[in-house]
Protein backbone atom coordinates (compact mmCIF):
# COMPACT_ATOMS: atom_id res chain seq x y z
CA UNK A 1 0.00 0.00 0.00
CA UNK A 2 0.93 3.43 -0.70
CA UNK A 3 3.03 5.47 2.45
CA UNK A 4 -0.17 7.82 2.52
CA UNK A 5 -3.15 5.00 2.62
CA UNK A 6 -0.20 2.84 5.26
CA UNK A 7 -0.64 6.02 7.39
CA UNK A 8 -3.92 6.14 7.29
CA UNK A 9 -4.49 2.67 8.21
CA UNK A 10 -2.30 2.53 11.11
CA UNK A 11 -3.87 5.75 12.58
CA UNK A 12 -7.31 3.85 12.52
CA UNK A 13 -5.84 1.13 14.02
CA UNK A 14 -4.26 3.05 16.48
CA UNK A 15 -8.00 4.46 16.91
CA UNK A 16 -9.99 1.75 17.57
CA UNK A 17 -7.33 -0.23 19.60
CA UNK A 18 -7.31 3.10 21.91
CA UNK A 19 -11.26 2.63 22.23
CA UNK A 20 -11.29 -1.20 22.74
CA UNK A 21 -13.28 -1.29 19.17
CA UNK A 22 -11.14 -3.75 17.54
CA UNK A 23 -13.35 -6.43 18.59
CA UNK A 24 -16.56 -4.85 16.42
CA UNK A 25 -14.39 -4.57 13.55
CA UNK A 26 -14.77 -7.91 11.97
CA UNK A 27 -14.35 -8.20 8.17
CA UNK A 28 -18.41 -8.76 7.36
CA UNK A 29 -19.06 -5.70 10.16
CA UNK A 30 -16.84 -3.10 8.16
CA UNK A 31 -18.41 -4.56 5.14
CA UNK A 32 -21.87 -3.26 6.63
CA UNK A 33 -19.97 0.46 7.43
CA UNK A 34 -19.17 0.43 3.99
CA UNK A 35 -22.35 -0.78 2.30
CA UNK A 36 -23.70 2.06 4.58
CA UNK A 37 -21.77 4.95 4.35
CA UNK A 38 -22.17 3.98 0.66
CA UNK A 39 -25.79 4.13 0.67
CA UNK A 40 -25.60 7.76 2.95
CA UNK A 41 -22.60 9.08 0.11
CA UNK A 42 -26.09 7.80 -2.68
CA UNK A 43 -28.98 9.39 -0.90
CA UNK A 44 -26.65 12.70 -1.67
CA UNK A 45 -27.89 12.54 -5.32
CA UNK A 46 -30.86 10.30 -4.97
CA UNK A 47 -33.22 13.05 -6.57
CA UNK A 48 -30.66 15.04 -8.49
CA UNK A 49 -30.24 14.64 -12.47
CA UNK A 50 -26.76 13.97 -13.61
CA UNK A 51 -26.56 17.15 -14.65
CA UNK A 52 -27.06 19.07 -11.00
CA UNK A 53 -24.88 16.04 -9.39
CA UNK A 54 -22.14 18.00 -11.83
CA UNK A 55 -22.90 21.33 -10.32
CA UNK A 56 -23.38 20.68 -6.24
CA UNK A 57 -23.03 24.14 -4.18
CA UNK A 58 -20.05 24.07 -1.59
CA UNK A 59 -21.99 22.97 1.34
CA UNK A 60 -23.20 20.01 -0.38
CA UNK A 61 -19.71 19.32 -1.72
CA UNK A 62 -18.69 18.93 1.60
CA UNK A 63 -20.87 16.70 2.81
CA UNK A 64 -20.42 14.35 0.14
CA UNK A 65 -16.47 14.56 0.59
CA UNK A 66 -17.25 13.58 4.29
CA UNK A 67 -19.30 10.22 3.29
CA UNK A 68 -16.33 9.48 0.34
CA UNK A 69 -14.49 9.94 3.57
CA UNK A 70 -16.20 6.84 5.83
CA UNK A 71 -16.00 4.92 2.66
CA UNK A 72 -12.31 5.33 2.79
CA UNK A 73 -11.72 5.07 6.15
CA UNK A 74 -13.63 1.70 6.56
CA UNK A 75 -12.22 0.04 3.00
CA UNK A 76 -9.02 0.64 4.42
CA UNK A 77 -9.77 -1.09 8.48
CA UNK A 78 -11.03 -3.69 6.36
CA UNK A 79 -7.42 -3.86 3.96
CA UNK A 80 -6.25 -4.25 7.62
CA UNK A 81 -8.11 -6.93 9.19
CA UNK A 82 -8.54 -9.03 5.78
CA UNK A 83 -4.33 -8.31 4.88
CA UNK A 84 -5.14 -7.14 1.97
CA UNK A 85 -3.21 -4.66 -0.33
CA UNK A 86 -5.99 -2.65 -1.65
CA UNK A 87 -3.89 -0.36 -4.21
CA UNK A 88 -2.39 -2.97 -5.29
CA UNK A 89 -5.75 -5.08 -6.02
CA UNK A 90 -6.91 -2.09 -7.73
CA UNK A 91 -3.71 -1.84 -10.38
CA UNK A 92 -4.64 -5.69 -10.86
CA UNK A 93 -8.17 -4.62 -11.89
CA UNK A 94 -7.36 -1.91 -14.35
CA UNK A 95 -5.04 -4.03 -15.95
CA UNK A 96 -7.72 -6.59 -16.65
CA UNK A 97 -9.94 -4.04 -17.63
CA UNK A 98 -7.56 -2.41 -20.10
CA UNK A 99 -7.44 -6.52 -21.00
CA UNK A 100 -10.96 -6.89 -21.61
CA UNK A 101 -12.30 -3.70 -22.99
CA UNK A 102 -9.62 -2.58 -25.57
CA UNK A 103 -9.88 0.99 -26.26
CA UNK A 104 -11.25 1.48 -29.87
CA UNK A 105 -7.33 2.60 -30.76
CA UNK B 1 -4.17 13.06 -2.72
CA UNK B 2 -1.02 10.47 -2.09
CA UNK B 3 0.85 9.95 -5.00
CA UNK B 4 0.24 6.62 -5.39
CA UNK B 5 -3.98 7.54 -5.44
CA UNK B 6 -2.97 10.36 -7.55
CA UNK B 7 -1.24 7.89 -10.10
CA UNK B 8 -4.23 5.48 -9.94
CA UNK B 9 -6.65 8.89 -10.68
CA UNK B 10 -5.19 9.50 -13.59
CA UNK B 11 -4.40 6.28 -15.36
CA UNK B 12 -8.54 5.54 -14.84
CA UNK B 13 -9.03 9.22 -16.60
CA UNK B 14 -7.02 7.65 -19.15
CA UNK B 15 -8.83 4.54 -19.47
CA UNK B 16 -12.27 5.98 -19.51
CA UNK B 17 -10.74 8.74 -22.07
CA UNK B 18 -9.83 6.01 -24.50
CA UNK B 19 -13.14 4.30 -24.21
CA UNK B 20 -15.31 7.61 -24.15
CA UNK B 21 -16.64 6.69 -20.94
CA UNK B 22 -16.69 9.81 -19.22
CA UNK B 23 -20.06 10.93 -20.22
CA UNK B 24 -21.31 8.22 -18.57
CA UNK B 25 -19.15 9.08 -15.02
CA UNK B 26 -21.27 11.74 -13.56
CA UNK B 27 -20.98 11.93 -9.79
CA UNK B 28 -24.20 10.60 -9.35
CA UNK B 29 -23.74 7.09 -12.17
CA UNK B 30 -20.19 6.93 -10.23
CA UNK B 31 -22.03 6.96 -6.71
CA UNK B 32 -24.45 4.24 -7.87
CA UNK B 33 -21.71 2.18 -8.72
CA UNK B 34 -19.75 2.45 -5.57
CA UNK B 35 -22.94 1.09 -3.52
CA UNK B 36 -23.80 -1.54 -6.66
CA UNK B 37 -19.99 -2.52 -5.66
CA UNK B 38 -20.34 -2.18 -1.82
CA UNK B 39 -23.17 -4.66 -1.63
CA UNK B 40 -20.82 -7.43 -4.06
CA UNK B 41 -18.57 -6.99 -1.57
CA UNK B 42 -20.80 -7.67 1.38
CA UNK B 43 -22.30 -11.18 -0.06
CA UNK B 44 -19.19 -12.23 0.14
CA UNK B 45 -19.98 -11.80 3.65
CA UNK B 46 -23.45 -12.47 4.41
CA UNK B 47 -24.39 -16.23 5.02
CA UNK B 48 -20.57 -15.76 7.61
CA UNK B 49 -20.36 -15.56 11.07
CA UNK B 50 -18.28 -13.02 12.06
CA UNK B 51 -15.73 -15.55 13.12
CA UNK B 52 -16.25 -17.64 10.10
CA UNK B 53 -15.71 -13.60 8.05
CA UNK B 54 -12.25 -13.36 9.61
CA UNK B 55 -11.07 -17.10 8.08
CA UNK B 56 -11.71 -16.75 4.61
CA UNK B 57 -9.87 -19.35 2.38
CA UNK B 58 -7.44 -17.89 -0.56
CA UNK B 59 -9.74 -17.93 -3.21
CA UNK B 60 -12.97 -16.21 -1.72
CA UNK B 61 -9.89 -13.81 0.19
CA UNK B 62 -9.17 -13.09 -3.61
CA UNK B 63 -12.35 -12.18 -4.73
CA UNK B 64 -13.01 -9.87 -1.74
CA UNK B 65 -9.71 -8.34 -2.44
CA UNK B 66 -11.45 -7.70 -6.07
CA UNK B 67 -14.25 -6.21 -5.12
CA UNK B 68 -12.66 -3.89 -2.45
CA UNK B 69 -10.84 -3.10 -5.64
CA UNK B 70 -13.81 -2.36 -7.40
CA UNK B 71 -14.47 0.15 -4.51
CA UNK B 72 -11.66 2.04 -4.58
CA UNK B 73 -11.47 2.32 -8.48
CA UNK B 74 -14.92 4.46 -8.19
CA UNK B 75 -14.34 6.35 -5.25
CA UNK B 76 -11.07 7.67 -6.78
CA UNK B 77 -12.81 8.26 -9.94
CA UNK B 78 -15.75 10.12 -8.08
CA UNK B 79 -12.98 11.94 -6.40
CA UNK B 80 -11.62 13.04 -9.59
CA UNK B 81 -15.04 14.50 -11.31
CA UNK B 82 -16.42 16.49 -7.91
CA UNK B 83 -12.28 17.65 -7.85
CA UNK B 84 -12.20 16.13 -3.98
CA UNK B 85 -9.44 15.37 -1.98
CA UNK B 86 -10.58 12.00 -0.46
CA UNK B 87 -7.06 11.46 1.25
CA UNK B 88 -7.60 14.89 2.93
CA UNK B 89 -10.73 14.79 3.61
CA UNK B 90 -10.41 10.95 5.81
CA UNK B 91 -7.44 12.89 7.82
CA UNK B 92 -9.71 15.39 8.98
CA UNK B 93 -12.95 13.04 9.50
CA UNK B 94 -10.33 10.79 11.59
CA UNK B 95 -9.34 14.41 13.53
CA UNK B 96 -13.28 15.30 14.00
CA UNK B 97 -13.61 11.50 15.08
CA UNK B 98 -10.95 11.84 17.76
CA UNK B 99 -12.65 14.82 19.13
CA UNK B 100 -16.07 13.27 19.21
CA UNK B 101 -15.36 9.93 20.55
CA UNK B 102 -11.96 10.36 23.44
CA UNK B 103 -10.09 8.01 24.46
CA UNK B 104 -10.61 6.40 27.81
CA UNK B 105 -7.19 6.55 28.95
CA UNK C 1 -50.89 -7.58 -6.96
CA UNK C 2 -52.71 -8.36 -3.58
CA UNK C 3 -55.31 -5.42 -2.50
CA UNK C 4 -53.55 -4.34 0.04
CA UNK C 5 -50.16 -3.61 -2.32
CA UNK C 6 -52.48 -2.38 -4.59
CA UNK C 7 -54.19 -0.12 -2.10
CA UNK C 8 -50.80 1.09 -0.76
CA UNK C 9 -49.75 1.22 -3.99
CA UNK C 10 -52.78 4.16 -5.28
CA UNK C 11 -52.36 6.16 -2.10
CA UNK C 12 -48.67 6.01 -2.84
CA UNK C 13 -49.15 7.95 -6.18
CA UNK C 14 -51.96 9.95 -4.94
CA UNK C 15 -49.01 11.40 -2.51
CA UNK C 16 -46.87 11.91 -5.61
CA UNK C 17 -49.09 13.70 -7.56
CA UNK C 18 -50.80 15.99 -5.12
CA UNK C 19 -46.93 17.02 -4.47
CA UNK C 20 -45.62 16.64 -8.23
CA UNK C 21 -42.96 14.87 -7.19
CA UNK C 22 -43.91 11.97 -9.70
CA UNK C 23 -41.10 13.83 -12.17
CA UNK C 24 -38.23 12.85 -9.80
CA UNK C 25 -39.99 8.71 -10.27
CA UNK C 26 -38.22 7.54 -12.98
CA UNK C 27 -37.03 4.28 -12.11
CA UNK C 28 -33.11 4.72 -11.62
CA UNK C 29 -34.00 7.39 -8.90
CA UNK C 30 -36.63 4.78 -6.97
CA UNK C 31 -34.04 2.37 -7.25
CA UNK C 32 -31.65 4.96 -5.55
CA UNK C 33 -34.04 5.80 -3.12
CA UNK C 34 -34.39 1.80 -1.91
CA UNK C 35 -30.67 1.23 -2.05
CA UNK C 36 -30.55 3.96 0.73
CA UNK C 37 -33.23 2.54 2.68
CA UNK C 38 -32.02 -0.61 2.31
CA UNK C 39 -28.28 0.97 4.01
CA UNK C 40 -30.25 3.01 6.49
CA UNK C 41 -32.34 -0.44 7.68
CA UNK C 42 -28.65 -2.45 7.64
CA UNK C 43 -27.17 0.47 10.51
CA UNK C 44 -28.96 -0.63 12.65
CA UNK C 45 -27.47 -3.95 12.71
CA UNK C 46 -23.77 -3.23 11.99
CA UNK C 47 -22.10 -3.39 15.17
CA UNK C 48 -24.59 -6.19 16.58
CA UNK C 49 -23.78 -9.84 16.50
CA UNK C 50 -26.57 -12.02 15.08
CA UNK C 51 -27.25 -12.88 18.43
CA UNK C 52 -27.94 -9.34 19.58
CA UNK C 53 -29.49 -8.24 16.87
CA UNK C 54 -32.38 -10.95 17.30
CA UNK C 55 -33.17 -8.75 20.48
CA UNK C 56 -33.87 -5.58 19.92
CA UNK C 57 -35.18 -3.47 22.54
CA UNK C 58 -38.83 -1.47 21.77
CA UNK C 59 -37.22 1.21 20.62
CA UNK C 60 -34.75 -0.23 18.46
CA UNK C 61 -37.27 -2.44 16.62
CA UNK C 62 -39.76 0.64 15.62
CA UNK C 63 -36.85 1.96 14.07
CA UNK C 64 -35.85 -0.78 12.01
CA UNK C 65 -39.93 -1.26 11.44
CA UNK C 66 -39.33 2.64 10.09
CA UNK C 67 -36.86 1.71 8.18
CA UNK C 68 -38.10 -1.74 6.67
CA UNK C 69 -41.46 0.39 5.65
CA UNK C 70 -39.45 2.59 3.83
CA UNK C 71 -37.79 0.17 1.71
CA UNK C 72 -41.46 -1.07 1.00
CA UNK C 73 -42.77 2.32 -0.17
CA UNK C 74 -40.15 2.52 -2.34
CA UNK C 75 -40.10 -1.02 -3.74
CA UNK C 76 -44.05 -0.31 -4.47
CA UNK C 77 -43.33 2.62 -6.08
CA UNK C 78 -40.67 1.04 -8.09
CA UNK C 79 -43.62 -1.35 -9.11
CA UNK C 80 -45.69 1.32 -10.14
CA UNK C 81 -43.55 2.94 -12.74
CA UNK C 82 -42.19 -0.24 -13.74
CA UNK C 83 -45.70 -1.78 -14.09
CA UNK C 84 -43.80 -5.14 -11.96
CA UNK C 85 -46.41 -7.19 -10.73
CA UNK C 86 -43.86 -7.51 -7.70
CA UNK C 87 -45.93 -10.35 -5.82
CA UNK C 88 -46.49 -12.56 -8.26
CA UNK C 89 -42.74 -12.06 -9.59
CA UNK C 90 -41.64 -13.24 -5.87
CA UNK C 91 -44.10 -15.95 -5.94
CA UNK C 92 -42.15 -16.91 -9.14
CA UNK C 93 -38.98 -17.04 -7.82
CA UNK C 94 -39.69 -18.86 -4.73
CA UNK C 95 -41.05 -21.98 -7.10
CA UNK C 96 -37.49 -21.57 -8.86
CA UNK C 97 -35.70 -21.44 -5.82
CA UNK C 98 -37.76 -24.85 -5.00
CA UNK C 99 -36.69 -26.56 -7.94
CA UNK C 100 -33.14 -25.11 -7.86
CA UNK C 101 -32.23 -25.55 -3.82
CA UNK C 102 -34.46 -29.06 -3.35
CA UNK C 103 -35.16 -29.76 0.41
CA UNK C 104 -33.23 -32.93 2.00
CA UNK C 105 -36.41 -34.90 1.90
CA UNK D 1 -50.38 -7.77 7.43
CA UNK D 2 -52.55 -8.65 4.24
CA UNK D 3 -53.18 -12.01 3.33
CA UNK D 4 -51.12 -12.59 -0.02
CA UNK D 5 -48.16 -10.98 1.67
CA UNK D 6 -49.18 -13.82 5.00
CA UNK D 7 -48.90 -16.19 2.71
CA UNK D 8 -45.76 -15.27 1.08
CA UNK D 9 -44.19 -14.61 4.41
CA UNK D 10 -45.85 -18.76 5.53
CA UNK D 11 -44.25 -20.23 2.51
CA UNK D 12 -40.75 -19.04 2.99
CA UNK D 13 -40.88 -20.17 6.14
CA UNK D 14 -41.18 -23.44 5.36
CA UNK D 15 -38.85 -23.09 2.67
CA UNK D 16 -36.17 -21.87 4.95
CA UNK D 17 -37.53 -24.74 7.86
CA UNK D 18 -37.28 -27.71 5.02
CA UNK D 19 -33.42 -27.01 4.12
CA UNK D 20 -32.81 -26.29 7.88
CA UNK D 21 -31.60 -22.13 6.77
CA UNK D 22 -33.62 -21.01 9.61
CA UNK D 23 -30.13 -20.90 11.22
CA UNK D 24 -28.74 -18.08 8.87
CA UNK D 25 -31.48 -15.97 8.93
CA UNK D 26 -30.51 -13.87 11.77
CA UNK D 27 -32.24 -10.19 11.54
CA UNK D 28 -28.50 -8.93 10.72
CA UNK D 29 -28.08 -11.38 7.92
CA UNK D 30 -31.63 -11.06 6.57
CA UNK D 31 -31.13 -7.07 6.48
CA UNK D 32 -27.53 -7.86 4.67
CA UNK D 33 -29.30 -9.81 2.10
CA UNK D 34 -31.41 -7.22 1.44
CA UNK D 35 -28.92 -4.28 1.09
CA UNK D 36 -26.79 -6.74 -1.32
CA UNK D 37 -30.33 -7.53 -3.55
CA UNK D 38 -31.02 -3.45 -3.44
CA UNK D 39 -27.60 -3.04 -4.71
CA UNK D 40 -28.10 -5.94 -7.97
CA UNK D 41 -31.50 -4.02 -8.43
CA UNK D 42 -29.43 -0.58 -8.73
CA UNK D 43 -26.71 -2.41 -11.08
CA UNK D 44 -29.23 -2.38 -13.76
CA UNK D 45 -29.91 1.63 -13.62
CA UNK D 46 -25.81 2.43 -13.00
CA UNK D 47 -25.01 4.12 -16.32
CA UNK D 48 -29.02 4.51 -17.63
CA UNK D 49 -29.68 7.97 -17.99
CA UNK D 50 -33.19 8.76 -15.86
CA UNK D 51 -35.20 8.87 -19.30
CA UNK D 52 -33.56 4.84 -20.62
CA UNK D 53 -34.24 3.47 -16.84
CA UNK D 54 -38.31 4.48 -18.21
CA UNK D 55 -38.03 2.75 -21.17
CA UNK D 56 -36.17 -1.04 -20.39
CA UNK D 57 -36.55 -3.68 -23.13
CA UNK D 58 -38.30 -6.61 -22.24
CA UNK D 59 -35.49 -9.37 -21.20
CA UNK D 60 -34.18 -6.24 -18.33
CA UNK D 61 -37.68 -5.50 -17.37
CA UNK D 62 -37.77 -9.42 -16.29
CA UNK D 63 -34.15 -9.29 -14.68
CA UNK D 64 -35.53 -6.22 -13.01
CA UNK D 65 -38.58 -7.91 -11.25
CA UNK D 66 -36.30 -10.61 -10.32
CA UNK D 67 -34.53 -7.97 -8.74
CA UNK D 68 -37.64 -6.82 -7.27
CA UNK D 69 -38.70 -10.19 -6.08
CA UNK D 70 -35.66 -10.73 -4.48
CA UNK D 71 -36.04 -7.84 -2.14
CA UNK D 72 -39.58 -8.08 -1.07
CA UNK D 73 -38.54 -11.96 -0.04
CA UNK D 74 -35.82 -10.85 2.11
CA UNK D 75 -37.93 -8.26 3.36
CA UNK D 76 -40.50 -10.64 4.79
CA UNK D 77 -38.56 -13.30 5.50
CA UNK D 78 -37.20 -10.02 7.84
CA UNK D 79 -40.54 -9.25 9.16
CA UNK D 80 -41.40 -12.40 10.11
CA UNK D 81 -38.37 -12.98 12.25
CA UNK D 82 -38.79 -9.20 13.99
CA UNK D 83 -42.39 -9.77 14.26
CA UNK D 84 -42.96 -6.68 12.40
CA UNK D 85 -46.16 -5.98 10.48
CA UNK D 86 -44.07 -3.87 7.52
CA UNK D 87 -47.65 -3.19 5.91
CA UNK D 88 -48.96 -1.58 8.80
CA UNK D 89 -45.59 0.03 9.39
CA UNK D 90 -45.75 1.28 5.58
CA UNK D 91 -49.21 2.91 5.91
CA UNK D 92 -48.33 4.81 9.18
CA UNK D 93 -45.20 6.17 7.38
CA UNK D 94 -47.37 7.31 4.48
CA UNK D 95 -49.30 9.39 7.12
CA UNK D 96 -46.42 10.66 9.08
CA UNK D 97 -45.34 11.61 5.56
CA UNK D 98 -48.80 13.20 4.43
CA UNK D 99 -48.39 15.47 7.52
CA UNK D 100 -44.69 16.00 7.51
CA UNK D 101 -44.73 17.40 3.38
CA UNK D 102 -48.48 19.43 3.30
CA UNK D 103 -49.74 18.94 -0.44
CA UNK D 104 -49.55 22.32 -1.83
CA UNK D 105 -53.94 22.47 -2.25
Amino acid sequence: MTDSLAALAQRLQQFAQARDWQRFHSPKNLACALAVEAGELLEHFQWLSEAQSGHLDTASKAEVADEMADVLLYLVQLATVMEVDVLEAARRKIERNEQRFPASR
